[in-house]
């Protein structure tokens, strides 16, 4: 399907990206470059890419389809790193969390080859990083959302759309604006609580004998704060209108519930609860569903 | 070890409890009682149980050890049915998930028989609830609380270390108010947090919208949030001093958080995220380093 994958970021999400490709036989060669040129020649020795670029535009060079898998903070350098050799045909991927804020990027730097973006997030991850957790099964079952606008060339959208499929995903478009505020809410959200449920204990005098006791439902509902720090401080911040709105919600809705265990009114109590847990057991991940 | 087992309360933490107890050859005998007629029924039905009894009080009649096995909130109502047949040999537990109220109940009704009592905790459960849950291996490898006071009777402390320890538990020795400090911030707030944040979100028009997108985080991060509400109703308003305090602290950190993010202070936000996380990175569950 594709000659060359020009590989910008081996990290998890890029060398995963690059593993899946090659074992659905999509590609013939993957170019990889990481910013750490330690990471690049890790991705080459584990063949999760072929050959090592020396530069993000290196890697573009002779690309049919290019995988920007960089923090979205950096994705307009990126962008800028590479603008002069993208061409109309070449298909540009991203796999960032938030996208208003790329799409944006996109169209400051690639001006006419706006066409050729096809702005994509994954819904899949683990809570490490790095190459050495690539993973070629790290996107089969997965939900992806393509979030094209006007300008994208529907050529290349369909090329997309096509490519995820094979790798097994489920493919949905929304609207940039609809992904960001969904994502605020079910992603950004529950990461930013987790991180300062954990930091509240741990500012605690007890808190390390707090931490000793804690048991599986903890462990669960913490996964996610083990997260990488540097991605996670920039999905905040490029997404950060959404998210302070749903984290203001929250907290009004805790604020509620908080008044109702003061006030011993345990029926309203019970009925929040009820409704919470009814919400939580119907729930199913969707791509779950239609595998 | 124990000739008779007095079950009062059928469902996922007694039903496993006389499971395990028959498993182990720990019990020779499981005479059971649940409020609902139907579950006492499909404990015996099920094999959990041996004999029905019409009443708590018969269940405890001729045993040598009882399991309270009932939310935290019933716990007074079932020492006072069952306080007449109450010996000094009978070795009483619960499993509830706060232990000064429990314990306040106790010394209410027991009096001079409080002796009998060890009140327990053990750091396990499902997101299910009902005996027909009941798992054999539900404590295995857990650990356990126990929270006796000066009048708590050493030998039955003993008997209920040797018993846990025996099923496979980790049997650790606290004060009650320490133990409810530790759980209101790492098991009580988290449980309240991923309720308050599944109702935000399903109050929003777009919520179900929100909810289809979620995933494999958003998953385990609310897997608590599907626990039973009765149960939990009672664990927050028995624990409730405790809990806002903590609830107060984390609604604290997480205004801190938002006000970096809306400042833009990506340097203290990355601080932040990072502490949380080398903190969860480095976090095992207890029990299972001791395995």
């Amino acid at each position: 399907m594709f000659e060359q994958l020009g590989l910008i970021g081996c990290g998890l999400m890029g060398g995963s990206f690059a593993l899946a490709m090659k074992r659905a036989g999509l590609v013939k060669r993957v170019v990889g470059y990481s910013k750490s040129p330690s990471t690049t020649e890790r991705a080459r020795a584990m063949g999760v890419i072929d050959v090592e670029a020396p530069s993000a535009l290196l890697a573009v060079s002779g690309a049919d389809i290019v995988l920007l898998a960089v923090p979205v903070a950096a994705t307009e350098a990126t962008l800028k790193a590479i603008k002069h050799l993208v061409t109309k045909d070449m298909l540009i991927m991203d796999v960032g969390s938030t996208k208003r804020d790329v799409i944006d990027a996109g169209r400051r730097v690639l001006r006419d080859h706006i066409g050729s973006f096809v702005p994509c997030h994954p819904i899949t991850g683990k809570e490490v990083s790095g190459v050495e957790h690539a993973d070629p099964d790290l996107y089969a079952g997965r939900q992806i959302i393509l979030t094209p606008i006007d300008r994208t060339n529907p050529a290349h959208v369909q090329k997309a759309v096509t490519l995820w499929e094979r790798l097994g995903c489920n493919v949905l478009k929304m609207a940039p604006d609809a992904h960001d505020a969904a994502f605020a809410a079910v992603s950004h959200l529950p990461h930013l609580v987790a991180f300062a449920l954990i930091n509240g204990i741990t500012a605690q005098d007890a808190g390390k004998e707090f931490l000793a006791l804690a048991g599986p439902g903890f462990r669960d509902f913490t996964r996610i704060a083990a997260s990488d720090s540097k991605m996670w401080r920039d999905i905040m911040l490029a997404n950060r209108h959404e998210l302070l709105e749903q984290s203001k919600i929250f907290r009004n809705t805790l604020e509620a519930m908080e008044a109702m265990i003061e006030s011993g009114d345990g029926e309203a109590l019970e009925n929040l609860i009820e409704q919470a847990s009814q919400a939580r057991a119907h729930w199913r991940m969707a791509s779950n569903v239609k595998k």
